[in-house]
């Protein structure tokens, strides 16, 4: 147990991993390796001679989370006894949560783009931001799907399908880590581990409510909810998986070794280590009840396979005793302080310099990555509605033009952000004003609160409209934020903010619009002034009234600090929109759960296709229909379909088939279309998803321009979780179906596959 | 295969049922067998040669029906070449579904009595009505889950909690089958075989659409949906088992073998026949597509175990050449008619004497079974508000009473009834004129219809409040029947009938009270009168408003034919409420679901004791709360509570604990109480409910008496699934709680579980 005089392999930088873990492994005390396995904060590390496993940056500004890293680091490489660094970690769910660092589209938004490549552009940029304030870790993305809009945090989501998850996923983490043929060697300079989370299943509590069970079975697990995460570990070999808050089927995910050893390290082969939510493992005694108190808790944790615990060690720190009174073997503490070790190594952490403060202004915040916040914002603004061509607004013969409502004139980031400061960003109205200039004369109103009942200032808006030729309504939530700091180091707005209305803890009984702010679209909708609804919020409403009477309406989610600028140039056609709705838009509360690839019986026998019709039986009043589907979204341009052609009407376990489609712009902007093909209708012994996504491509065209499309199904793409829980791939016949939306199908061939 | 000219043991009752079967099974050709697995209707069975297994009772009147099974039983025992007489099945939910028998309460109503005795007195009677008729087998009761309000079957659930359910399930089936030590033996004189469904979870359709899949795991399957049907099976010895129309985790319950075979046979040992849900095999490729046509679905459904197609052969009819083909063998097919075969021995349907007709009218819809059907509504209405005790309502001093609402002289018996005729009842209308005679003078007004927006009737309603002392409103809703006739031969009402908002196929989106109703209310409301409000309805509404502001409200369910009888006798004290909830009333359908026994984590951490009170954080604007709780109801008296005892405060897996209570009538009124013993604050190995109902007593009490109510705890109470899915008690500590609803403890001692 104590360390030897021999050569000091753990130092060397040329040694294997390996050798270099079981080098330091074999020099440590039973405190020092509990120690690995705990978190603290940057600054409690300054005087803490046990150097800690991981280390928080603080929700403070980008150069004071430089000099806490500089010092913390340098502490722990020079004043702890054997000079281990601790992996500085921190959120960067849409840029790094730090004041001053660049904000991008929050997660919702970035998976409403349907463009991987932009997020491993902006997953590189985080990573490069964060990096130089000398964060190793990023507590980032998520790989969950969004299925109850009732939940607060499914702004952090990136979309409701496994696939479209899989894909924006891996390339924030592809572009956060490097490719991972790169990163299975170790972190590459201005790389940052990422961390999966939240293992699993975490974004369907009952009833929508944070940290409530996930009700599922395994199939569906498997089917469903487990796909992003495989894809997160075996295509971009992320660094690090955490597991839920949530419990399944009576298994808290901090105590469940089914998903943290059985499939995520025996059938993916994830080689990272596990980080516990915060306080996860204290739940376990506190909130779950599975355990009497930490030292119940701990053998629970350890055995199940979280290795390191977080935010502080509550539970880990009885390790020591446990081992010592014979209860936990020292043998398994090894094996979570060695992976934690190895993404030390990999990550370079004893030999990479530390950070310099004085490059901070070159690499952060700049006009490159501002740019690319706002592309990201412009990519993924959905054009819900646009009765007669209304959008876009002609800036030559607009004369003027109402901004109203409660989020016009206020930008929101999203949770996960630092600050609600609007002069960190840009707001619709700002945005707008630096568009048109002096060229449209233009009429703000906030009109409302996001939730208050207040009608006061409903006179002056409906004014504002009045006097105006057009008016654009931005109505929307606004969430939770880590800091009450203004944005690096501007003292707080002195405006008092709505209060929190969505992000995480929020969750709502009521998916309408908050507040007063539909009754306000409605006396500006009475004015008969054209009114463009836009909405920034982080889950989607009902807006079954919307629909039916606003004649053009934005979805822009959460669009980041240049959000208003995307906006503003959508609007007014500077940009054509191409965003893809990224989940079902659900008629109301009582519709949920609603997403597309349900089984065939998940939307009711009455309107299934073959069945008599029955309108108004499932449900009496209503139907199961989305307001808006899945993959749905409108452009300034038309595309045509034509040509589909497969390779082959049939293949095997050998084989794939390519699938070709061409695409044009039949209309007269150049546009982006985000191309989707599905499968499905196929007979399998257990039932499957009606359709499913299997593959889409973003393209830009110009008037006139023809491309074409291809995809490639291969024989895993069909695959189902048998009866005896295997995956395999079974014969038979099904449609390859090109879609513009997973209800909109254009074009479709079948195909079979055969044993 | 061929019959041999031996000794026909089969038709000799002295020979043991197993020797019975066997002789006729040799003698069956295949053809003869595979009718054994069908279902047909009786009129349609006069010409079939080859004996059917089942015959449907159409849905007529019970003298029709009588006249059927005369001549089709004895078209089976002397016109098919073996002379095996059908089961005649049919409906008796809440009473034989046929015109002319005694109409009970509906099943979410006799939940509510918390009277199990009476319950099973209920079975007696409607066995006795049903078998005067030829029935031989009732495809009744229900053993699933009030989960989903939005799910129009609930009103066909007796209950949310699984404890609750199997007391009232199995005395249902105990009252129709007999005592389980009789009923093994065979069924006996004016007793019929029961039919446990829907086996299982079939009431968690997503997002409440009936047919929809249910997700949850195998342990909460086990805790929480299975114990009822285990109860039937175990307990009262039910004869057989329907399998519900879902899915669950990807395989529907028709091709389950975990469920048919692994769980129900093997593990419970289930010995009756299992039948399938109309058209449940035909759904394995219509509907569900886990088969490519009726071939295909064949052997799943038999391999599984449904032993019995119905309504018609769609599916089992391949078999024959199935077997032909040697797709299928022989000899499952013979252990499918086995069962079938020992039901129909066990019944005594070979020798049992056909019906006579002219005993018809003695023994359906007698005096005393019209008189059982109205204190099982006395008993199981629920008081849920009774501010400044304005009921009961004193005849002496009342000079005149409004009653109003579109339920009000509209019977509603509830889904699995053959008629909403109200000359088949008592209105509340009529039941107040009877009770009142000329001493109250009253005021009817519709006001409105159940679900069309027409106020027009809102003046009349108003106007007819404001001229009397107090007013009655009686709103709900109204649920499809199965049939057009009329009750007993009338003719049906000329007046049109609201068009049907519950029941099986009509599941909602909201739970508001819908159409103009809530208005209405609010009507009467504003005229200052005291208001009672009577909900007539099948399945639980968000009343957070009339909660907040009418004084006095029952919850009444579809109370039976003698519904609004009873409902006058509590409204003027001739009863005493004794109705608890069965469950728990949410404040809106963005709650649901809602349901007292949830996992420590399902209601959000802010609310759980021990931690911060973060009201309006879970949900946002709102509180995960219920409107009622579970357990829930009033009474015109007063009950005390006091002296708990508990006969040790520790045992072991060979022991079990006496709890006793003493419970006295502290008020002025006699009364029925319903003492409610819970168990909780178990850490166990894997979560469980925070509480559990596993015990209860309903007693009645004079003024001044006091009782002793003694409940006993055995190891089982305690079980839990374990990680290994094994049921298992393990050692702690844990709280009995006496309680006067989930949420209203009023006694508690600490036990200790040792191992």
């Amino acid at each position: 147990m104590l360390a030897t005089a021999q050569a000091q392999v753990y130092k060397d930088a040329k040694a294997p991993v390996d050798a270099r873990v079981k080098d330091l492994l074999g020099r440590m005390t039973l405190e020092e390796k509990v120690a690995q396995l705990s978190m603290g904060s940057l600054k409690g590390s300054l005087d803490n001679p046990l150097a800690l496993g991981v280390c928080e940056s603080p929700f403070v500004t980008i150069n004071e989370i430089a000099s806490l890293s500089l010092k913390a680091k340098k502490y722990a490489r020079e004043q702890t006894r054997l000079g281990i660094p601790p992996i500085q970690i921190g959120e960067c769910l849409h840029g790094q949560l730090a004041s001053g660092a660049t904000i991008f589209p929050q997660a919702i938004a970035q998976g409403s783009s349907w463009n991987p490549a932009l997020i491993e552009q902006m997953g590189s940029v985080i990573a490069y931001e964060a990096s130089s304030s000398g964060m190793d870790q990023a507590l980032s993305p998520l790989f969950d799907l969004i299925r109850d809009p009732r939940f607060g945090r499914v702004e952090e989501c990136f979309a409701e399908d496994p696939y479209l998850v899989s894909r924006m996923g891996t390339s924030f983490v592809i572009g956060m880590q490097g490719q991972p043929t790169q990163s299975r060697l170790g972190i590459g300079k201005d790389k940052v581990m990422c961390t999966a989370k939240h293992f699993a299943a975490y974004s369907i509590p009952v009833a929508g409510i944070n940290l409530g069970p996930a009700s599922l079975g395994e199939r569906e697990l498997r089917s469903m909810f487990l796909p992003p995460f495989r894809a997160a570990v075996q295509e971009a070999n992320i660094y690090s998986v955490m597991p839920s808050y949530n419990e399944m089927d009576g298994v808290p995910a901090h105590a469940n070794s089914f998903l943290l050893d059985k499939v995520l390290r025996k059938e993916w082969g994830f080689r990272g280590y596990v980080f516990s939510d915060y306080e996860g493992l204290k739940m376990l005694y506190s909130f779950q009840q599975i355990a009497k108190n930490a030292e119940d808790a701990a053998p629970l944790g350890l055995n199940a396979g979280v290795d390191l615990e977080a935010p502080s060690p509550d539970v880990y720190s009885k390790l020591v005793g446990l081992v010592k009174s014979g209860k936990v073997k020292e043998a398994q503490i090894d094996t979570a302080v060695a992976r934690i070790l190895t993404a030390k190594f990999k990550a370079g952490l004893f030999e990479k310099p530390l950070v310099d403060t004085t490059q901070l202004k070159k690499r952060v915040h700049t006009p490159a990555h501002i740019a690319l916040s706002q592309q990201i914002a412009e990519e993924s603004i959905i054009l819900l509605k646009n009765d007669k061509n209304l959008l876009p607004l002609n800036i030559n013969t607009l004369k003027s033009l109402a901004v109203i409502g409660p989020n016009a004139n206020q930008v929101q980031y999203g949770d996960y952000s630092s600050t609600r400061d609007s002069r960190s960003g840009t707001t619709v109205l700002d945005g707008i004003k630096q568009l048109v200039g002096n060229k449209v004369k233009i009429n703000y109103a906030k009109g409302s609160t996001l939730s208050t009942q207040d009608k006061s200032g409903f006179a002056e808006a409906v004014t504002a409209a009045k006097n105006s030729d057009a008016v654009v309504v931005v109505l929307g939530t606004t969430s939770v934020v880590f800091s009450g700091i203004g944005w690096n180091g501007h003292a707080p707005e002195s405006e008092p903010k709505d209060p929190f209305t969505c992000g995480e803890g929020y969750d709502v009984t009521d998916i309408n619009p908050e507040g007063v702010q539909r009754e306000l679209l409605q006396e500006i909708y009475k004015t008969g002034k054209p009114v463009i609804l836009v909405l920034v919020h982080g889950r989607p409403w009902s807006i079954a009234w919307e629909k039916e009477n606003i004649p053009a309406i934005l979805e822009a989610w959460y669009p980041g600090e240049k959000g208003g600028a995307a906006i503003a140039n959508i609007l007014f056609g500077k940009v054509n929109p191409s965003g893809r709705l990224n989940v079902s838009i659900p008629q109301s509360v009582g519709h949920i759960p609603v997403f597309y690839n349900h089984t065939n019986t998940g939307r009711g026998f009455y309107h299934n296709p073959g069945s008599p019709d029955k309108p108004g039986q499932d449900y009496v009043f209503s139907s199961p229909d989305v307001l808006f589907p899945f993959g749905y979204g409108l452009s300034y341009t038309t595309f045509k379909y034509s040509n589909m052609q497969v390779s082959s009407t049939s293949f095997d376990k050998n084989g794939e088939v390519q699938v070709t489609v061409d695409v044009s712009n039949t209309g007269h902007a150049e546009g982006k279309e985000v191309v989707q093909m599905y499968l499905g209708n196929k007979v399998n012994s257990v039932t499957t998803p009606v359709i499913a996504l299997k593959g889409f491509d973003k393209i830009n065209l110009k008037p006139g321009e023809t491309k074409t499309v291809r995809f490639t199904i291969k024989p895993k793409d069909l695959s189902i979780w048998n009866i005896n829980m295997q995956q395999v791939t079974e014969p038979g016949t099904f449609d390859v179906m090109i879609g513009r939306s997973a209800e909109d199908v254009v074009l479709k061939k079948t195909l079979e596959y055969k044993e």
